[in-house]
């Protein structure tokens, strides 16, 4: 739990900068991003002061990349008045970090931006108040001495090997040009240091470090204000032209984001809006919502892990936020997968399979990125998991083109793929998955996991529905979508996980009553546990709300939410969404707590150096807006059906349906979605 | 298929000397192992020029290691007079390798020696006998820098990363000193250069290399002798004093060994006898077999493939041969295991399991050396062979003491294993593997495989015969040992091989007769398809020949050997030894030659690099002597029974059997097992 004060618009917290404050005070705009170090701190590991531009990958060893950390060129230091704690502050409504200190001689305010209208620029301002009349001293550099930490995908491995990915090849007092070591991809970076005032300056460049110093004299009381300007430009981008003041730019650009994108909720605990907001505010940061050349990593550019690569997060998690808030955002996300359509092909043949297998990790190539081959090879729920994505893009846009032309063709091989990866059984006359993994990854590689064979099933239909199949074809998905068994017991009216999981024991922290003392398991133990990592069932419950009766959620809920270790975090908003959905107020209220908090109060204890868990704010919000508000679009047609839980007295929001623009407001005495003008 | 000329104590081959030479012309003493390389001759390859020693590993990542690749001492140029083809052979009866060739000037032969009566010294030996007077030269050299090319586990990897284990302190005129660099174990290598005629000679050190120059006038007709003997010491060791006819002295153990270990046999084929032969003298250049403290890799000292390491190889394919021949190496060879008890608790403990868990991949710790989780994870049958393999040791052998004082332990502390990876079913009241391989690699991690549950079972047995266990355990262990399900067809009298494989697809290429493309498919596919990589169930029945009945042994090869791809080498002389039994004879000449021939005849195509096979050695060992002669001891009870195919007219072999010397002579009339004086 963490000392962060949550208001409706604004958090804030008073301590030194550590790996926590530098993951929740991130500022970003969905092309750059930036941790929340301090501008005048060296740097406390080779990781700090971490800057990021989305889709900027660079090779660490054959076919594996990593996200690119860029020089940190933001640094602007009141020399001998740098603080060791600070009153750090997001402001959400403009997206500016500010930290305020004093010093014996001064107080001084750093306001960081990342411009919300200008994806290319990031400003750094420092405004310095003389206590005493003297002589003042700011210095502003950049260094171009950066390396990467890349972090391996099985977590037990400590990441150790610092890697260099770009290499300098000039730095002047104005800039610096550097292109990614492995592939040439060039790197620029323009500065500009503004002062309001007359102030000495001189500039010097020092082996990879270009240094401007500023020195003014200050009567007691006067203010000095020291702007630094910094253009980032990648594979050869034209800069754009620098807004006088680009801080009322970006203010205004938020300020329109938050009319489409706010959730107002009233709450028993007040500090749930301001929570809420700020999962909202990290969606919009992280999301590069005009370039369809990107998508989101699974900690978006707050952090590293996971190099940088987009999992099946964006779609199942992040996308619904996007698509009920942003379409054309959405749409961009989607177009990211269809644009990877031959890479996914080239995929599934390397795999002797038939159509098109996107991979489990994915950066800038369409190529896996994933070097776990249990999960790389036996979670291909992923190919399914797009092609639902498509389609739900499809039922609330109403976006006929889109799946006629770009949704289409992906549908049909991403089944042809399903139809060459399923096995047909003669004795059984099915279709089965064998050594495959559905989200709970607690399970070995097991057979006919229900999520994964009905997510076949579904993307099958599609590619049936869509018409790009030749008649035979369709006459062998036909036959075989009915034929992929769905694990059920008729007896308890419940949908089994998948062939396995029954058969294993349970383990003896949760016999025993005892604290879950899961973190002392290895892996290879786990898998012989009926526990789940992760809502596998309770997940496709609710994203096929109407597939399934009432009772059915229930039970599925009952058998596994007790056995379930929620070790990942896109656990806890599965479960509050499908908890308010059935009135299950304690649990509801519980998981919800979690979920909206996951970040801001450090729920996993891993924020600080793992970054911001992008899934689980969009999966906060679909608890929110799912689960609470009841908001769904099926074939077409808006659904509001509110199950607000106790603590929760009214939420409204603003979402986008079919081209129309909607008022949805719910309280205890229900709900209403109102077409706005 | 590779142009060998195979004699009775001959093997030879004229040629360039290539990766398949350097291989198939290995000569080792079990201490130290050197490739057939020219000695003449520059480096083709930074990991031609091999020299290694067992049981020296050193660290390339944390916890992973490999064999170090010794500095080349043997050099040995004739200047000007080297050749580009060469008669190389190799006598088994002496274990001299000969190179042979002529040129314009001179007629010349090189020997080498790896001392069987010295395991310290190797000997190369040049003999130049002038065609015309003049002064000839002969330089000697010793080159420290030597790399390590570490090969990756996954066999798609290609390795191409050398990596340097180690580090020079020493060089001069007759030695070097060098440390391995990771844990710093000192290496030392001596040397001494003789010269049977008056010559002159000049020596200096450039770099890293020592280098030797004999400059002799020969009249024409005239021969002269130079020889290296050099001294590789690792560890602190003492250096033992050379034998003045170090050749002699060799050739009189190798004669010694022969009296144990021949195997003679008359077949129609007139290679066969030396392919045997071969297949013996490896087994005996690759164990050093008065030292506990080494094993034996999947390679031998041949290749540094698999990174050196021991695997069950060595406890099922190769130990039959030393336990009947050798018993004194065998016995060493399961201390090797017993000596790493603690180290296997470790492994069980961080794997969440009780008592001891043997690694997959064994180097000279008992840490687990694999690095494939799917492998080192699934494929658990390995703590059981080890267990098994103490067993039928002291079952030939009737060493009790061995049993009570040194497998009792491990019988104990493998079954305390198994009892806690295996998973009891209520439902079933069976004690289910779940996640397991069994030895085909080619199914995924499956469920019940009965190779792995038999040998759970007959480990636990071990356990209670033992009598290490508490009552309490005993009670429970005596429960479960009957309640490992063992899967089998009562309508087909057939064992089946796990719960899965009978439900997976038939691939195209069995189906419609094509030639097996399985080279194509990826592992991933190649999991999902009815095929075996090699022998699973068919395996069982050798190692327990007395549990099934010969119907039984019939079915199982009739329904699995037509979807086996014998993908590995462990496969043939495993099919051949039961088709034997059975009376199969086509396929067991079939099958009896690709195993017996595997090396020398390339069979795999990876011979040259990759080193020889050691338990396909052993495997073609067993097809001869348990298949064809019958041999057996069950209970202490020995048994000849033979199964000579129409190629084979007789076989006749020496034993060691409960410490007599018996005479096992069979022919189409029957067999004896005479004890001899």
């Amino acid at each position: 739990m963490q000392d962060v004060r949550i208001d409706p618009w604004q958090i804030e917290r008073v301590s030194p900068v550590d790996d926590f404050s530098e993951t929740i005070f991130f500022v970003g705009n969905g092309n750059l991003g930036v941790r929340g170090f301090g501008a005048w701190a060296p740097k406390r590991t080779p990781q700090a002061h971490a800057v990021f531009r989305a889709g900027l990958f660079s090779e660490i060893k054959p076919g594996i990349t990593d996200m690119v950390q860029l020089p940190d060129a933001l640094t602007l230091r009141p020399a001998g008045e740098e603080p060791r704690q600070v009153s750090q502050s997001l402001d959400m409504r403009t997206g500016v970090l500010t930290h305020v200190w004093e010093t014996e001689r001064a107080a001084l305010r750093m306001e960081r931006l990342a411009s919300m209208a200008d994806g290319q620029l990031l400003v750094q301002r420092l405004t310095l108040t003389a206590k005493r009349a003297g002589v003042y001293t700011v210095e502003a550099s950049a260094d171009a001495c950066v390396r990467n930490l890349p972090v391996h995908d099985d977590q037990t491995v400590a990441a150790t090997e610092l890697a260099q990915l770009l290499k300098l090849s000039h730095i002047g007092d104005n800039g610096m040009r550097l292109r990614t070591l492995a592939e040439g991809k060039p790197v620029e970076l323009l500065w500009e240091i503004r002062t309001d005032r007359e102030a000495n300056r001189q500039a010097c460049v020092e082996g990879e470090t270009a240094m401007t110093t500023l020195t003014a004299e200050l009567a007691q009381g006067e203010s000095w204000t020291v702007e630094k300007r910094v253009r980032v430009l990648t594979g050869g981008e034209t800069p754009r032209e620098t807004a006088d003041d680009p801080w009322s730019e970006s203010a205004r650009t938020w300020e329109a984001l938050w009319r489409d994108c706010d959730l107002e909720v009233d709450a028993d605990d007040s500090e749930l809006q301001g929570a809420l907001r700020y999962n909202i505010f990290q969606l919009l940061c992280n999301n590069a919502a005009e370039d369809r050349t990107v998508s989101i990593g699974a900690r978006g550019l707050t952090h590293g892990r996971y190099k940088g690569n987009t999992f099946w997060d964006t779609e199942i998690f992040m996308l619904p936020f996007y698509l009920w808030e942003r379409p054309e955002a959405a749409r961009n996300l989607l177009l990211y997968r269809a644009d990877r359509l031959e890479d996914a092909r080239a995929l599934a043949a390397k795999q002797n399979l038939n159509g098109a297998r996107y991979p489990w990790m994915c950066a800038d190539t369409g190529h896996e990125q994933c070097e776990s081959w249990d999960i790389g090879l036996c979670e291909v729920h992923i190919t399914a998991d797009v092609a639902y994505a498509m389609r739900r893009y499809a039922d609330v846009t109403g976006d006929k083109a889109f799946e006629r032309d770009v949704a289409a063709p992906v549908y049909a091989d991403t089944a042809r793929y399903w139809l060459s990866r399923l096995t047909y059984e003669p004795a059984k006359d099915q279709y089965s998955s064998f050594f495959v993994k559905g989200p709970d990854e607690y399970c070995g590689a097991t057979v006919n996991n229900t999520f994964t064979n009905y997510m076949a099933r579904h993307n099958l239909r599609l590619a049936l529905s869509a018409g790009k199949l030749n008649p035979e074809e369709s006459k062998t998905f036909q036959a075989a979508q009915s034929r992929i068994p769905l694990l059920y017991d008729p007896a308890r009216d419940l949908y089994l996980q998948d062939e396995l999981l029954d058969r294993l024991e349970i383990p003896p922290f949760l016999k025993n009553g005892e604290e879950p003392s899961y973190k002392r398991y290895c892996f290879d133990r786990m898998q012989r546990y009926r526990v789940l990592k992760q809502a596998d069932l309770v997940l496709l419950m609710t994203m096929f709300p109407q597939d399934f009766t009432p009772q059915q959620k229930r039970n599925v809920f009952d058998y596994y939410e007790p056995i379930t270790l929620h070790d990942s975090t896109l656990s806890y908003g599965t479960h509050a969404q499908l908890a308010l959905t059935l009135g299950l107020w304690e649990k509801a209220e519980d998981y919800l707590r979690k979920a909206v908090y996951l970040d801001l109060k450090d729920v996993m204890g891993n924020t600080g150096h793992e970054g911001v868990h992008m899934a689980a704010l969009g999966a906060a919000w679909q608890a929110v807006v799912f689960g609470a508000v009841g908001l769904w679009s099926e074939n077409g047609e808006l659904r509001v059906q509110p199950m607000l839980p106790p603590s929760l007295h009214r939420i409204c929001l603003w979402v986008r349906h079919r081209g129309e623009r909607y008022k949805v407001e719910v309280t205890r005495n229900g709900g209403t979605a109102l077409r706005e003008e």
